[in-house]
């Protein structure tokens, strides 16, 4: 169903911008997905839409036709006149497509993720960068990791730069969010999985001496200021190599470097 | 030595403007290196600097005041109000330091690349993200790489994003740009290196099966539209396996997960 709105006052409208403010989304369970790739995936993904907005300049388009096609048949699509899905956009320059979501943490307990088969997980503790979150998941995703857990104080999942960046991945890599130190530090105890920290003291060897066919829970910390001192005491420390004059790695590619060195080392 | 600037219509800041433009970073040979920890890079790099702008905010700090009494043994170092100082830089939250820099293309030719022992190169085809770029800066001076060439139609390396993103790196790893296919493909032949290409067709094989002691030049992408044709049908092919529902990977990522396979493999 399609149906247009032109007012900036419409409590749709004012809903999608207020979903730019985390406590919104965490309040209300909502995200936004925002353009047309990534429409696509979530159309395709079996998540929840609750509905849409797009431009008739969106809708002229033969991939924009063919999917607002699709979508109608799942929500209301609601057209809004440029200027106005600009001001509910984050982007610079909007394609004209987005839905609102409905929030589906995936799975929603850390014990359907710690009871799987020799895990392994990725753990972010205070990153903050929604392109660096966005493009964890991405690579969590393609290396085929079991799941990412974003400890209480990091960037939100469903923020919409994080999903961006994600690329879709959001709707297929299991997360969890807002853990606390003591959570996570019991469900490792539990589950006896091997807790390790991104970062260098005289006990770190280099990551690719780990043999990661054994579960494994790697730690990565805030862009500017690392891992938090609780979880840096009771991990062991893996480094990488730095040479040159480089003093650190951005976060999403140590995170992606150790990710593929275990999926590498499954696959021999 | 310091100075004070109030006015906007002032010809220092008028060229600072100016620079956010690659045009007129290629015409004047000058670029804008920005924030607090990118300008101690600078400092300690031994590049040129021509003369840098700084905020009353900025100086009243402990670090930026040492930085300060650093800068102006190198250069005027000219004072100017903080909406002025917004007007020129492009960052949302500036740190209220910045410096004009020469560009410096280090080395400028190829052959000095080439000539290496086993030299170990990336080479980005159209890649547009600045921050990518800079990522890959960044993760080429940490992996010890030989360099970066960036094909025409590619980022600018000295954008001010780029250079961000660099973290520094910029002042170290060699760069060449605006590198054509021909001059690139007689460079690869004169010196015997054989070319590579991230992508997948029937005869890739994935990239921790290369061996990567040998010499190598690497091929990444545009973020959406791969590899130019040209340069595929030379190269051949290494592979990222992807498993999960991710499509493809982060240029960034793919560059920095092939470039610590070969320093693996190069540390073993």
């Amino acid at each position: 169903m399609r149906a247009i709105i032109k007012s900036s006052v419409n409590p749709k409208v004012k809903q999608a911008i207020s979903l730019h403010q985390r406590k919104n989304r965490e309040t209300e369970g909502l995200f936004l997905a925002e353009g047309v790739r990534l429409v696509e995936m979530a159309a395709a993904s079996g998540w929840e839409i609750v509905h849409g907005f797009y431009t008739m300049e969106a809708a002229k388009d033969e991939r924009g036709a063919a999917l607002l096609a699709e979508l109608e048949k799942q929500c209301m699509m609601y057209e809004v006149p440029l200027p106005l899905f600009s001001r509910i956009s984050d982007t610079q320059t909007p394609q004209g497509i987005m839905l609102v979501m409905k929030i589906q943490e995936n799975p929603v307990d850390t014990e359907s993720l710690f009871r799987r088969k020799q895990p392994l997980l990725l753990i972010l503790d205070g990153v903050q960068d929604p392109g660096n979150a966005g493009t964890i998941l991405r690579t969590a995703d393609a290396a085929g990791l079991d799941g990412v857990i974003l400890m209480e104080g990091s960037v939100d999942a469903f923020s919409a730069k994080t999903v961006r960046a994600s690329m879709g991945s959001i709707f297929h890599v299991p997360v969890i969010s807002h853990v606390t130190n003591e959570e996570l530090m019991n469900a490792i105890e539990e589950w006896g999985i091997p807790l390790f920290a991104a970062d260098v003291d005289d006990t770190a060897k280099p990551y690719f001496r780990q043999d990661f066919r054994e579960a494994a829970a790697i730690i990565f910390g805030n862009e500017a200021n690392g891992i938090s001192g609780e979880l840096l005491a009771v991990s062991k420390k893996l480094y990488i190599p730095m040479q040159g004059h480089a003093e650190s790695l951005n976060v999403a590619v140590s995170a992606s470097v150790i990710a593929y060195e275990a999926l590498r080392q499954r696959s021999m």
